[in-house]
């Protein structure tokens, strides 16, 4: 017997069908004597619905109230669930977010879990209840409800299975995997049995959709092994573990792209120590995420300071560049809406060279332009023109003959 | 400045439009120089979709998980009522149940209230915040949601309203205000300027759909001074408030029409003390709220017990009926859902006699048989067949000359 978690995305709980279909595979864990405990998202598009309502009311919704209206989606999706659980004749009880007990800082849209309680989920396990909790919101300490952001049910699914101590973690998702680029644009993509927490928190930076990043790096801290497979199969999908030391050296792990970036330059900031140090302060405080960073070296006492932003966020960026522009006396605030960035993603990387050079070589020979460059240890990402995104992603997959090998890691 | 409440039914914030108008109406308010707290219930059809889902994963779904999942919807409107509030420029922050502090029992689906703490209510109000509050919920002290039952929401205000001592409790709806009859059936049925607190219970217990009977019956006790007004007019409503001395008695206030009713009849029950005491312990039990009860004088030793429910809690009390007829050794159970309850109401039946009599004799003239019939100080009840309901109903209004009087009753 173990103590599983599984977590099912909003398209795994789409409909009142495919909720009767979790149930059925959360009772045949629980059936096979395991403790299981689910998390859920909201069913399918509610979400996006929700935020509809919200801006057909408020121009600038308050995130406090966007967060008692977002938390709604989950315990639906949850309550359905228990129901759907217990027409089975199995007991199951959902627990939304102040009752599991996640607590959370006080950043209403994106808050940080700050300590999980699971005494209640424990009572209910030892009386063999299975425990449906509601993916992506918690509770701060004066009884506020909070969300985790986007994608916030990945998280909520790594805590409790590292709070639970649970055997594994199981990611369901609508895709059999952790593919070496995404299928719809690499049509010969393949399905990776093993990666690293590493790589797949690069990836899952850089646009792979199957997991949140802040999950990720959640899950590599606490080495919560995660197990990411498809709601609608039985098969085996990608195992996330620690480094697995490998036969065959593999260099690149995959492709990924990530669509929604906008970028943004602050123009001749003058070159001084202390500078950049503003900008993203200010940025950061309004809980804006920056993504890449990049500063030419400056020869004339300015210089140019561009990054990269979410598009959603992009409003909100632009607002705080025009503003810290201003203070730091620098000149006007450019932006682009119409980039993408692809990146190459692999441990192997740290050991060879010459990766980087047969990037920007496959990118060339394709006409694709380079925009800004940012690298890391194990990966390599580009900003390019969005409309040359989907060539890019699968001259790179070839460069890097992805397609190519068999099994991929023998242990 | 006065502490006012006001409640909102689904029907006035059906959309985001109707959200809208309702936040200007609430602004307004609290422009005027008032403190507003703000009961909502859920958007529309919302509660009904829900329950649909319900059905859709389950048979019988638990009633825990029930308020789960129902709850949600009073906490939709609830964020964005505040979210529209807030884009006029005032402050507004919603609670839901456990928030705000309105703890109940744990009779889930029908929880009664048990304790209304209002400190966190007057903190905001205090900095000038406009309170927004999920109706219809509460919370157990073990953290459990519950509901209240339908049209629970107005309990929920009544309840804020004697806790804050609220100057006036304004129940917002899609009709003018309480008429004499139903207007669909009535076309010349009248608005009501004042009526009693036990005249309107009556009303509402027999089917007015204008307040809930149990919010009645709070506002009574506590002398909760109500206004029933339309949230498309800016019109003066009905208020209901302690009785009023009347310049000019009237005998019968108004006639009211409960459609949705269903008749059980225990036969050949055992003649003996206790009896009936057994069968509607039994059905308490259960919490189905049992209407009307009849038993006639027995001459055999035996007699038929007939009562009446909720159309929807037929099966339940019909299950139940079985098992106690089985229990005290009585007959068959039969059952007939196409009854209706037909009522007139009136303080003035007090003093007067023969009411009973012209109310039997305008339905005799109309060819509509008496089922059963129930009579209280300022009520009489019948039971007759539903589809002779809309006849009998202004039959009635005609025979108590419900159209003729101008201004009712001169303060």
């Amino acid at each position: 017997m173990a103590l599983i978690v599984q977590k099912y995305g909003g398209s795994s709980v789409a409909d009142p069908e495919r909720i009767r279909r979790v149930a059925q595979r959360v009772v045949k864990t629980r059936k096979a004597g395991h403790q299981v405990v689910v998390v859920v998202s909201a069913l399918g598009d509610t979400t996006d619905n929700l935020l509809d309502l919200a801006a057909q009311v408020s121009k600038n919704p308050p995130e406090r109230e966007l967060d008692m209206l977002l938390s709604t989606g989950e315990q639906v999706s949850a309550a359905l669930l228990a129901m759907a659980i217990g027409s089975h004749g199995m007991k199951a009880i959902s627990l939304n977010g102040p009752q599991v007990g996640i607590v959370t800082d006080r950043a209403h849209t994106q808050a940080r879990i700050q300590a999980v309680n699971v005494d209640r989920i424990h009572r209910a396990l030892s009386k063999g209840t299975i425990v449906i909790v509601t993916g992506f919101q918690g509770m701060t300490p004066d009884q506020e409800i909070t969300t985790l952001g986007r994608g916030g049910s990945d998280l909520t699914a790594v805590a409790l299975a590292k709070a639970l101590s649970a055997k594994i973690c199981e990611i369901y998702t609508d895709v059999e995997g952790v593919y070496t680029a995404d299928p719809r644009i690499v049509p010969n993509a393949r399905k990776l049995p093993t990666i690293s927490y590493d790589e797949m928190l690069e990836l899952a930076s850089l646009g792979a959709q199957v997991m949140q990043a802040r999950s990720m790096e959640m899950a590599k801290k606490y080495e919560v092994p995660l197990h990411v497979r498809s709601s609608f199969s039985r098969r085996t999908g990608t195992i996330i573990s620690k480094e697995v030391k490998a036969m065959e050296e593999v260099v690149v792990s995959g492709v990924s792209l990530q669509k929604d970036e906008a970028k943004v330059t602050i123009c001749d900031v003058p070159d001084r120590p202390g500078i950049a140090a503003t900008i993203f302060t200010r940025i950061s405080d309004v809980n804006i995420n920056v993504d890449m960073i990049v500063q030419n070296i400056s020869r004339t006492g300015f210089t140019d300071v561009s990054f990269t932003v979410g598009r959603l966020q992009l409003g909100k960026a632009l607002k705080v560049a025009r503003r810290v522009a201003a203070e730091v006396k620098a000149g006007r605030v450019a932006h682009d809406e119409g980039v993408a960035k692809v990146s190459v993603v692999g441990l192997g990387m740290r050991s060879r060279s010459g990766i980087a050079a047969k990037m920007f070589q496959a990118l060339a020979k394709e006409s694709v332009n380079i925009d800004m460059i940012s690298t890391s240890e194990i990966k390599i990402s580009c900003i390019i023109r969005k409309d040359q995104a989907a060539r890019a992603v699968k001259a790179l997959h070839d460069a890097f003959g992805l397609d190519k090998l068999g099994v991929r890691r023998k242990r």
